[in-house]
């Protein structure tokens, strides 16, 4: 049985909608696919950005992570129209960079895939690059929550790729070796 | 300088704040108190109520703690005035037992205070006691985050008293000799 | 692709080799497989011990959940054999309470399968059940990593069965239909 | 009561221990607060570095903090000392980009002081700045923790600080009227 893709009628449902709602905020799948090529790429030469692209759409695939945008979207329109009771209204409206619930629904994304996704998130979140500067930078609309969910997506479909290509060529004989000594001589 | 008192004129504003959404969501703080007492009296016999009381407000009086009831009080409440968006009004109107947001808010909570606030806030998910019963037996309201910020703050007071109050005696001694040992053979 | 399955030859090395470990610590996939049954029972009346098994054996299959577990029980080994250094050695051997890196650890592993395998893992800290006993009981052992990483895949792979088997039936056409007049509306 | 400094005479114990550890392994506490002052300067330009001084001081007082450090310092001598049972000391030898629990001691560390931590913590384990890069470049020594363990600490004291100093000037007073305003609407 494959996690990934489950057979209810309900999942593709959210997954569509999700997609939908990013696509309102306006953030593509290759948006996000780009930054989690620009983390994956060092560590891979023949990384392509279709495979990115795969990645992130496995990733939006899980509940977990479609209920964390569907959320936190929720709150940047709430935010951006008005209707959030203060103080929440004003802190969104500010930023205020204390507030760390945007950064703990990210987390909630990029946990999924391990400590990896996580520090290549906390990286992100300081040097903002492609489609994160642009929303960034977007005057008028809020988007507290929209550009750490990205973030964390694009984090978390970067360490998919490196859980799913593992470089351990260097060392796995020699280990093949270890633990079987290991074996005989227990 | 103590972390748990700033001196801003915004932090007690904030408090004041957190305190009242409670009280208008029915919650006091001796609720809170009671069930972090329940949670640390079997680790300590002289734990008087009072002292539940002081913890329970001294985890309030943390920013990213007022953060996390503040924004998850603000969509139990949104979601009770069906003005949120869907599928998000529906899950939480039904309370979606997959939708897990409102469980990580509380993490944030119970996180400051270390791993024994997060056993003790799984146990209060599974083993719903005082006012926990009773927000959850309530109809009419949505309390989709509130039961589990509750539970994240008790969890948390509890925590911090369990850290104030090392039951260190039983190996104090024995402890300093054997790290005086080593300094000497070292 | 599927993530639970990589094709590596080092993968099923570091599998096979995490069961043989927790075997010679007198662990076996059932009595974890026993665990997640008792976790998820309450809401699937359907579920099969077997069901189980296959879930315990997938998360076993996840590396960051083999890592943690090669790595407590290593800890928990030297420590049997009087190898650490002071004053971890006594920590372990007294099984400190506020000592929480063996939670530490276990969250990693029910992290991996969201907030759902967390609060079930603080349930099982607080409730012990089945091998769980056993190995608190076990004396002359050190069980300190052992008992939390037991309790954390039993939570992980409890958390994964329920993932694969939303309860959606009763509001899944409602729902349809509420996204489809939003649609309609927008 | 001031949960930086309890009376217990066994935590001023392991605190000293601590620091001696960090000593042996090449770590003062300057050093890390000289990372944390780089982390913290860009958002206050009156920060001193004795300030980051006492906030690392103050953040291994904490004793999660301490058993973090303690466990993981052990594993790296242990691993040094190839007395770690394989394929644990291979991967530690080898540094294997996929052992995630150098980074998850460090995660607990950081979340303390919440998410700030955890992001700058993120940031550092990409671009090693000052004694991590020294740490990463020691050739014959072991330090697959304590470059994290290290990163952790100050990532934790920087966000100490930012806690400590928030920068509400600019809104506070129109915030006061948003909220005063609201309670005389409610």
């Amino acid at each position: 049985m494959n996690h990934d893709c489950p057979k209810s009628g309900w999942i593709p449902l959210l997954y569509d909608h999700t997609l939908r709602l990013l696509a309102q905020r306006g953030v593509t799948l290759m948006d996000i696919a780009e930054i989690a090529y620009e983390l994956q790429r060092p560590y891979n030469e023949h990384l392509k950005k279709d495979q990115c692209l795969t990645s992130v759409e496995q990733v939006l695939k899980k509940r977990e992570i479609q209920h964390a945008i569907i959320t936190g979207i929720a709150l940047d329109v709430l935010a951006e129209e008005k209707r959030l009771p203060n103080p929440l209204q004003l802190m969104m409206e500010i930023d205020e960079p204390l507030y760390g619930l945007d950064e703990i629904l990210a987390l909630s994304i990029t946990n999924v895939y391990g400590t990896i996704g996580l520090t290549s998130f906390g990286y992100l979140d300081k040097i903002k690059i492609g489609i994160l500067r642009d929303l960034n930078n977007r005057t008028g609309n809020v988007h507290v929550f929209l550009d750490d969910l990205v973030a964390g997506v694009a984090a978390a479909a970067s360490a998919r790729i490196a859980h799913e290509n593992p470089d351990m060529e260097r060392y796995r004989e020699e280990e093949i070796d270890l633990i079987d000594k290991k074996e005989e001589g227990a």
